[in-house]
């Protein structure tokens, strides 16, 4: 049974798609801690990050940096946080998340957007994709 | 003025010491999410760490999933979270925190350790360090 990541990844299921390479793909969180809320998943669906074999470990780290700084630039904030924790989906995951203050670190608020306002902040990110 | 965490790497301030290589420090959280909670600091002091070049960058995050897979060995949890938040130290570095539980993520919830109780967790970590 394949998780609701490879489904999103396989486009059973829809997303925010903000990139994607040979192993990894980005999409907009749609519960979001903040705008901007982004998960970095590889495609090999591993449960857990120090599972990961080193490489495709070092390959979604990289990824992820790109992404994040992609984020940074289109999203006003302090910085951009990165959490991995995974007690929910059993496939990868990194948070990226636009940080104002520790209220968008602790995954206790979130925030409601319209679609609109996913897909713009989608576009603003892709765009700033070096 | 150096940070919190220079003074930690330079010895001006003790700690219950993990790991150290050229350029990445580890040690525990005097103030823990849970028993095992270790900070990874790259001794280039660097406040965000999307602002790290790339190289520091891999090098910390190969670093931090070394001293993870050692923690792993050596708490009893369901998996060790990785979280970079940098809200209050402007000095960049990795949370690797034992999770049972969402409780452990948040930042909210702290573990009281006894000096021989961090002694302890850190002999272990390091046993198990390749």
């Amino acid at each position: 049974m394949p998780s609701i990541f490879t489904k999103i990844i396989n486009g059973d299921i829809p997303c925010y798609k903000i990139a994607e390479d040979d192993d990894n793909f980005a999409f907009l969180d749609i519960n979001p801690n903040a705008k901007g809320h982004t998960l970095c998943v590889p495609k090999k669906e591993v449960d857990k990050l120090l599972d990961l074999d080193e490489a495709s470990y070092m390959k979604l780290m990289a990824f992820s940096r790109k992404v994040g700084q992609a984020i940074e630039a289109s999203v006003e904030c302090q910085r951009v946080g990165m959490s991995v924790i995974g007690l929910e989906v059993p496939h990868v995951h990194v948070h990226l998340i636009p940080l104002q203050s520790m209220k968008n670190a602790t995954f206790q608020y979130k925030e409601s957007l319209k679609p609109e306002e996913f897909e713009k902040v989608a576009q603003s990110i892709r765009d700033n994709l070096k």
